[in-house]
């Protein structure tokens, strides 16, 4: 592809509200334009990559033995209601109504199209284990899209589906994706971590995340550094503190004291009127847990994780409750709530067990309560860990100390067992004939996100540096001056050498300043660098830089088409090794 | 691939409902299955396809130097109403409304967000010409859809469009684009023909159809077999009749007389009632043209074509007029409408004026009036060509009679000029820096269309015959009996050859008795069977078959492999030369 007959519309001044990495540089470097919120047009270099980042996972779920399919974005919204989602999937599901009246919904993830096709295709345990998948446009009504193509109201997914006849069936399918998605993001040259998850509106029993650090990550991740455990904030539990002593209540404790704090509602305002520390502090919050109100404390500086809660109570639904079920459930007002001598059920957690006196609300208007004592002034007798896990808490697995880092979903994996199944009638008949609910996985993949989480992880100051097999050019000739009939007659070669080998080459033949044109090809990313000038020329030589390397190499003329191969194919095979050795670590720990 | 672990369900049975051809086997091959009204999965066997169907248009677009990008299917329904449309689409748009009240379309084209873009993108003359295209979702709110994947709600489009500085440059593009679609459609095997077109809600000036002829089509296409003219019925011409002697209104014809026609409103009816033929007789039809009334007379057996009406008035918008507009602009009934003493501006048709005496409405109920004479009894000042072209049609370049055939659109091309660019302020500077609306031109293939039109054209009574280019796999290896070591490995031996040849081979590895096995192999319309039996392989030979040939051919297995190598090449060789053929023959009508 020569620059010149290229639509490659870059951009000088960085877009105003862009302040994602990813958004700045997929704009600046003329790969994507913005139609409208959370809506943006794929412009020829940005399509490249998002084509290549398609073929890769297309490549790897065939290897898979998934099957390929295509389902509808419009779906009818009786499905939706049949799945029992209609309700909970909400106002992010988009909706619409067609001629004749008929109610849909435009499609954020296929489970119910899916479960209909196969409740029509199968039915007999001879037709299992099977996944189906499809890389379709999904639609969703993000309230405030944003970070430009990471959260959007239409993105490309892949979502795939395994069906099987038993648990162990189960288990292999999603191991079997698990690992394909592990080949996909090692070959994107993702520098991605699998951490557990919450398996959120989707429903099911056990989840894994696919995440890339970045500071733009709107997910946390909590990991241990020394055993490798790792898992998103929603699901990360927190370890014991191995050395804590086990705490007795001192006998000579003094009772608790109602303190007068007029109009402090917050932790922080009650602490600083107090003077004392926030991690002294309690907070009580009150919850409907399938509709009937209940309690938890936490330490003050601590925050609530509901999925904990929920399960804490063991309840279907949980909300936070608002002021009348408040002041109705506790008589008391919100700011002033406390553990002492409250009436609904109470579950305390842990880190609140472990201390040895704390401030509360009195559950009256304006007063706290100082030097209550833990399971002496309330019970212990309900406890668990209820709150997010955060820097410096132990590791539920090894004790050690975990970090927090910002993450990016670029792909989860669901085991979702039968609640779709059951729901909408897919069972199979097995071998006496007997009908039982297919088991599913649902698999998911933001391909949009892969390219948006390739320059979040892969950029500088000067632009993009994509992986090699997600770039839309793997190499950039840049010839110095276009008008001399020997430089560009080499550049040309050398294209002709590089595409003839199967690489995406771009031959910068724009009349312009050598400056200007390494500014474009650093902006846009390109890997590798080929430059071609009169005066090298003359001395029989060229110059090659990798974009992420300072150093340029110079390479005699006359082998230069087989130096550059070599150099490409070194870094491919670099890159295949890494791969292997992420594939062994994965394996040594399934292992251990 | 081996069919045993393929997802190929084919059906016994013929669906309910399903009446065309394409639908039928679709679905009977295991292709499609339907989600609802208008809305289809594509199985792997039919998405194979697609994607085939889908990677042609692709090469034969790029190959035409147009741009790929990707528009979001979710458009701003403010684009809509800036370039007109949304009225002019109507009921055909789907529309909904989204978070913060935002109310967006489904784009069934992308016309407006094409033109957003290129506002944005281009500014200078050096940047014309340029085409860009998409492979996209499209949406379409279709009151009735039908024939299986012909006529759904939901649909993938190529569309592309160019912009252009001049009409040498706009037809420079449009001739590109018209011949990368005759390449496309050669390479996909459709026998097609190109034909001159209305062009319908988009708008422009020019237009041709790419139509593939079969009975399921739901237009009518007007062809001179003679010269080769070709029209969409509702742009065709008729022709004059070149020996019809000039009328001459004889001095001694009798006056018209008022005849009572009680209850007799419809052209059959009058008729019948005075026993003459339908040819004889007169209709007079009301329109608003621009939302005034006007009148044009017709022979009674004669269509009107709507936009051949619009056009003699000179009208923007003509629609029926109804029952009350009518009463009150003419005073008369519907039903005993007629040209005499009428007093809105009346057009008559030319075959109109050829006719010596006619019936028409009488202006009052109940009455109709024989033996009136044109030219004297109303006036034929105003004469045109207004209904649609039928069989026997005069051709209107060469006079033979035509031929009216139903056709089913795959392609259309359209020059828009420059409606989209003035209403949305699409334009560039000239070389003198005058700022100048850009000229485009739109271009649209409906890849779901190719898949079903393929199978309109090629099937018989067993199934599909797919062109060797669409079909899922081009070759079935059948071993006749699987647990035969030696049949199956023959049977691998052969698939082995042919896939490292490139082409697509199912290994049909089942069970199951030959019979079973053929009747599935041609359901699914595989062009190319290569069977491998017991009793064949002890004599050394193979058969292969042509699905559309009725004969086998029996070879030495022991060059066998090169022998099917050999046979696919000739087939590929053949078809490539019709390709060329077809090309010459369209360069020698250009230049002639």
């Amino acid at each position: 592809m020569r620059w010149s007959s290229a639509l490659i519309p870059t951009l000088k001044e960085t877009p105003a509200d862009a302040v994602a990495p990813s958004h700045i540089l997929l704009m600046r470097a003329g790969m994507i334009r913005q139609l409208g919120a959370g809506a943006y047009t794929y412009l020829p270099l940005g399509l490249r990559v998002l084509k290549k980042a398609e073929a890769i996972i297309r490549e790897e779920m065939d290897a898979a033995g998934a099957f390929e399919l295509l389902m509808p974005a419009l779906q009818p919204i009786e499905l939706w209601k049949e799945s029992g989602r209609f309700e909970t999937f909400g106002d992010l599901l988009m909706k619409l109504t067609i001629s004749g009246g008929h109610h849909m919904a435009l499609g954020p993830t296929h489970e119910e199209v899916v479960t209909d096709l196969v409740r029509d295709l199968i039915s007999s345990y001879k037709q299992l284990p099977i996944t189906l998948y499809q890389i379709q446009t999904k639609f969703r009504d993000e309230p405030r899209p944003r970070f430009g193509i990471l959260r959007t109201r239409e993105f490309l997914m892949k979502d795939a589906y395994s069906f099987d006849a038993d648990v162990d069936q189960l288990n292999a399918s999603y191991d079997a994706m698990y690992e394909a998605y592990c080949r996909t993001f090692d070959r994107c040259g993702l520098p991605y971590v699998v951490v557990e998850a919450e398996s959120g509106p989707i429903g099911g029993d056990a989840s894994h995340e696919f995440m890339v650090p970045c500071s733009t990550g709107e997910d946390k991740v909590i990991q241990c550094l020394a055993c490798g455990y790792a898992a998103n904030q929603e699901k990360a539990e927190v370890g014991a503190v191995a050395d804590a002593p086990a705490r007795t209540i001192a006998a000579d404790a003094p009772a608790y004291e109602a303190v007068r704090t007029p109009g402090r509602k917050t932790i922080r305002d009650v602490c600083a009127f107090l003077k004392v520390a926030e991690p002294t502090s309690g907070k009580l919050l009150v919850y409907l847990a399938d509709g009937k109100p209940v309690a938890i404390l936490l330490r003050g500086d601590h925050e609530a994780n509901e999925a904990k809660v929920r399960r804490a109570f063991g309840a279907t639904t949980l909300a936070p409750a608002d002021a009348d079920s408040i002041q109705k459930a506790t008589g008391a007002p919100i700011g002033f709530l406390g553990p002492v001598a409250i009436q609904i059920p109470l579950i305390v957690d842990k880190a609140v067990a472990a201390m040895e006196t704390i401030v509360v609300g009195g559950n009256e208007v304006d007063v706290h309560l100082t030097g209550v004592v833990p399971g002496r002034d309330f019970k212990l007798d309900r406890l668990a860990d209820l709150r997010n896990a955060d820097d410096g808490d132990p590791c539920p697995r090894c004790g050690a100390a975990m970090v927090v880092k910002a993450g990016l979903e670029i792909g989860h994996v669901f085991k979702l067992g039968t609640k779709y199944s059951k729901a909408m009638g897919a069972s199979y008949l097995d071998e006496k004939g007997v009908e039982i609910p297919i088991i599913m996985g649902c698999y998911g993949i933001g391909v949009n996100r892969i390219v948006a989480a390739a320059v979040e992880a892969g950029h500088d100051a000067n632009g993009i540096i994509w992986p090699l097999n997600l770039a839309p050019y793997q190499v950039a000739v840049v010839p110095l001056s276009v008008k001399d009939a020997a430089v560009m007659a080499a550049a040309e070669s050398i294209e002709k050498k590089l595409v003839a080998a199967g690489y995406d080459v771009i031959l910068d033949d724009r009349d312009q300043r050598p400056g200007f044109k390494f500014k474009d090809v650093d902006l846009i990313g390109v890997p590798l660098r080929v430059v071609i000038g009169e005066r090298g020329l003359k001395e029989g030589k060229i110059e090659i830089k990798w974009r992420h390397e300072t150093e340029a190499q110079s390479l005699p003329l006359e082998t230069a088409g087989d130096s550059i191969l070599a150099e490409l194919k070194a870094a491919e095979e670099k890159h295949h090794n890494t791969c292997l050795v992420n594939r062994s670590k994965r394996e040594a720990a399934k292992s251990s």
